[in-house]
């Protein structure tokens, strides 16, 4: 009888207790957690603070009751892991109710134990009059906690620090709420999954939400006011007063237990793991957010605190403890980190590498921009999805992607998700048959037009610009924005241009000199491509900015 | 200089030429269209019928001054060719404004000419006062013909013959309109390319929604009556009178053109072409909805008259026709069909080969059943996304997917469209990183659900029994319905089951008998399964029903 202990019961704990009872009736099985709470949705926790989902009771997905009535899991909850005896294969476990110890044997041990929030070293954090206002959300408490302080205390401003998905999610809780909101962001963009200029998107509609978003500063101190309201100094020496503030900068893996055991950790902090999910002791799995996995593109150690791998490494690691002895174990494949946030009407969306990292790890890339309607244009509802595809000039191998948009964003990613971890390439990507009718989508899909745009690239057919290289232009070339001249006056345009519609291009061009290269724009790039060919195949030097006057515009919101 | 005529003014046509001239200034286009219009949105012609696209003008997505001004391309409304002389390198051309004729060379030519609806010899169809009542839908006359009629008579009643997509969208048109709708189909099921238990979600909504839907039944007579109406007569011997009748049984290949000119022809009617959209002549393309092209999954000839495969391949055909003579032309990657129609509030989608064709084909195959929420059950807006996954059991291969539901359907046959087009396995579908955030899907999504069961089967973790098959029991096989009592009174159940909940299974294990093999279903599958193992791992023999109770109950339907 194999006896199988688990630190930690939300997401890949939770999967794993499951999984194991349906591949063994007689597997002893017990999951530790010390919080109050298995098993709850833990996604789902600013939504409930924003109002959408209004029964608290909908976020906890399974009780100790539950899971011991369907999977006979003996489930602890307020019981923590404090250390393990790998020599005697056994863990010592705290019952947080009564202070008790006791000790429990294992043949196989999960370590399930999430990620823990960074509170860096902010002055006056610390004060026990500051820390009561002070918040993370991470679990059921947590989202007690801030609810407890909304419902207790007249909150008419709340702070979010960090522009990752929880700050985002809260600094729209509270504005859902009512509460003037502000965010603050230490680097130059939110979203850190997405580039710069893709986060532009976000930038935009969270200013037109009306959020007083603040990037490029840090918050420094932090100081209780007679009101007993929060006094916040950022790294700009401006100073402002709020009544909540949430820190929502990050986390880090819980990796304490795994570290005084002796178990090796990556350099990341995680701790690490064989593609088995195995740590450095083969009695001991590890999987979620606290161990370091390999990126997909790279091969990399990295970290990855999401919840659909941690789930389906639940399941894995499960069916390896479970394997028969003379089994092949099953290989974890590796991390795009797919991922996927709701800001407001707008849905910000990426997978596998964005340009920073590419540019870091010095991999060889080209990009394309397309900014396509979510369906059929004739048919009511269609939305913008712009769309950042990254791929390898060499081979056209996909390398990442990218989308903001309010319509169809989440279904773009994952087409290239899929695509992507099939090794396909752009020009294949040319050849996706995706489900087509007015209401659903286009005959040439978003994701097709991205192809057809990098397939002209990587064949010579189309000679690039990007939105960081158009002003600066040198003496030899020519800025021509090829729009409609209502456009430049509705929609604005980059200086220095000069317009000639496309649809009069041929009449007109004699107008533009042949001795300099021609730096063609219009609103997203396709009629800038029309003009480019018309150029080239006209004996002038040009060049397409890609993604238009859009991607320009957006990349500097 | 290239002189390329192309036949045909709307998706491969109209492709053709944009991207031909993109990629030659000098090559000289002419595109005939033997119709008022060219590159008009045909896919959207029933929502315009119905009032979702209240402007006319919308269809009309470029003019042949529109494509003179951007693409310098010669287009020749009301032109219809006539004849292809191959050794002279012309075409014969009739203007049909003035009946003269005329005739055009080329070094290419492009056959785009589409597909015509099927009319089947109804007898009285012909009468000339019964034709001016019966209207197909294919284009911007037939559309105004029956605005026409709509504006100009009482029509109380309507009666569509056809199920598929133009079918089922007109049928849609006049319900929007108030129009009592009568839709007659002649097989079992409506929307051909999907199974008949998927198609049994349309049936349910169609009726919902107050169609008198009649299937299994053909039109066999049309009569007038006095009052101006047409009385329809029935295989079934029932007649009734309506006030419009759309005949949308089909389409067939426009082929008369290239069977005069000898270009061969497939065996499905279609213009054969070889793989790189030539026709038997080297100098003549062929595209779109008039040609025979291979089936992805068994590379047999078929027909697929979609929108999506017509425009790529106008594309492709452009870039062959105008490739360097030393380059090597482009192939055809082979057709999915993948399709999806709105029906109401549902969708209902699919790719690859549907259980119908396999068979026919005598393809081996495994299949399963999910029905998975298309986000977090928690989050607001969550729908029931029904998957049904065909896969090789050798090998693991996806050979075709089907899906129904009102939110997530287009996504996950995307999804699986990419994944089979990649050559992925059900195993790979298990490690598929999907975009996840409450408001999108879930930790494990729809298709990874779909995969798990699915390998589950492969692995031989789980044996099937399939909702054909759970009626027809012998008496050594039990049925156990795992569900709680009130979702038996409040959904149903399957008649000589017993009832004992999953969570009270492992008390109660005894009252089952350990010499008949137990036949488990609940309400989706999900439950089935946990039954299924906790019943084999403790020496039961059993099988679980694939999709539960739901797949059951709607293939009924």
């Amino acid at each position: 009888m194999t006896k199988i202990l688990i630190v930690g019961g939300v997401a890949g704990g939770a999967s794993a207790a499951a999984r194991a009872r349906r591949l063994s009736e007689d597997a002893e099985i017990i999951m530790f957690e010390r919080g109050p709470f298995v098993s709850f949705a833990n996604c789902g926790l600013p939504y409930h603070i924003g109002g959408d989902i209004q029964e608290r009771d909908k976020l906890l997905l399974q009780t100790p009751e539950s899971f011991l009535a369907r999977f006979n899991v003996n489930v602890r909850v307020m019981n923590e892991v404090t250390a393990i005896n790998r020599d005697a294969k056994s863990v010592t476990v705290t019952n947080l109710l009564d202070g008790s110890q006791y000790s429990e044997s294992y043949d196989f041990l999960l370590l399930s134990p999430g990620a823990s929030p960074i509170v860096p070293p902010i002055e006056g954090i610390d004060d026990p009059l500051v820390s009561p206002l002070v918040h993370s959300l991470r679990n059921i408490p947590d989202m007690d906690r801030i609810l407890s302080v909304l419902q207790t205390k007249q909150v008419k401003h709340a702070t979010v620090v960090g522009g990752g998905f929880i700050g985002l999610e809260m600094m729209e809780a509270f504005h859902q709420r009512g509460i003037n909101t502000t965010l603050l962001e230490l680097s130059d963009q939110v979203m850190g999954p997405v580039d710069r200029e893709m986060a532009g998107f976000v930038h935009a509609e969270i200013k037109q939400k009306g959020i007083d978003l603040r990037l490029g500063v840090g918050l420094v101190g932090i100081s209780v006011s007679e009101s007993n309201t929060l006094n916040l100094m950022l790294s700009d020496d401006s100073q402002f007063e709020t009544d909540l503030l949430i820190m929502a900068i990050g986390v880090k893996p819980e990796n304490t237990l795994a570290k005084e055991a002796g178990l090796t950790l990556g350099a990341t902090g995680g701790i690490w793991t064989s593609p088995t999910l195995q740590t450095s002791d083969p009695a001991i799995y590890a999987v979620g957010d606290a161990i370091e996995e390999a990126d997909f593109v790279t091969g990399q150690p990295t970290l990855v605190p999401l919840a659909g791998p941690a789930n389906r490494q639940g399941r894995m690691a499960a069916n390896n403890m479970l394997a028969n002895s003379d089994g092949e174990l099953e290989t974890y494949q590796g991390t795009q980190g797919t991922a996927i946030c709701k800001v407001f009407d707008l849905a910000i969306a990426s997978t596998g590498k964005n340009e920073k990292q590419l540019k870091r790890d010095n991999i060889d890339f080209e990009k394309v921009y397309v900014h396509t309607a979510s369906h059929a244009s004739y048919y009511p509802g269609a939305e913008t999805v712009s769309l950042k595809l990254l791929f390898s000039p060499s081979d056209g191998k996909i390398l990442g992607a990218q989308a903001a948009g309010k319509d169809g964003v989440d279904k773009r990613i994952d087409v290239l998700a899929v695509a992507q971890r099939a090794g396909m390439t752009v020009d294949q990507l040319q050849h996706l048959e995706l489900t087509y009718a007015p209401p659903y989508g286009s005959a040439k899909d978003v994701v097709n037009q991205a192809a057809f745009v990098a397939s002209n690239l990587i064949k010579g057919d189309l000679k690039a610009i990007h939105f960081d290289e158009i002003t600066n232009l040198s003496d030899d070339q020519i800025l021509l924005d090829v729009r409609n001249p209502n456009e430049l006056t509705n929609n604005g345009f980059i200086k220095g241009a000069i317009n000639i519609p496309v649809d009069q291009l041929r009449q007109r061009m004699s107008e533009l000199p042949k001795d300099k290269e021609i730096i063609i724009y219009c609103q997203v790039g396709l009629r800038g491509n029309v003009a480019y060919r018309q150029l080239v195949n006209n004996g002038y030097s040009a060049k397409n900015l890609i993604g238009g006057y859009r991607t320009y515009l957006f990349a500097n919101a």
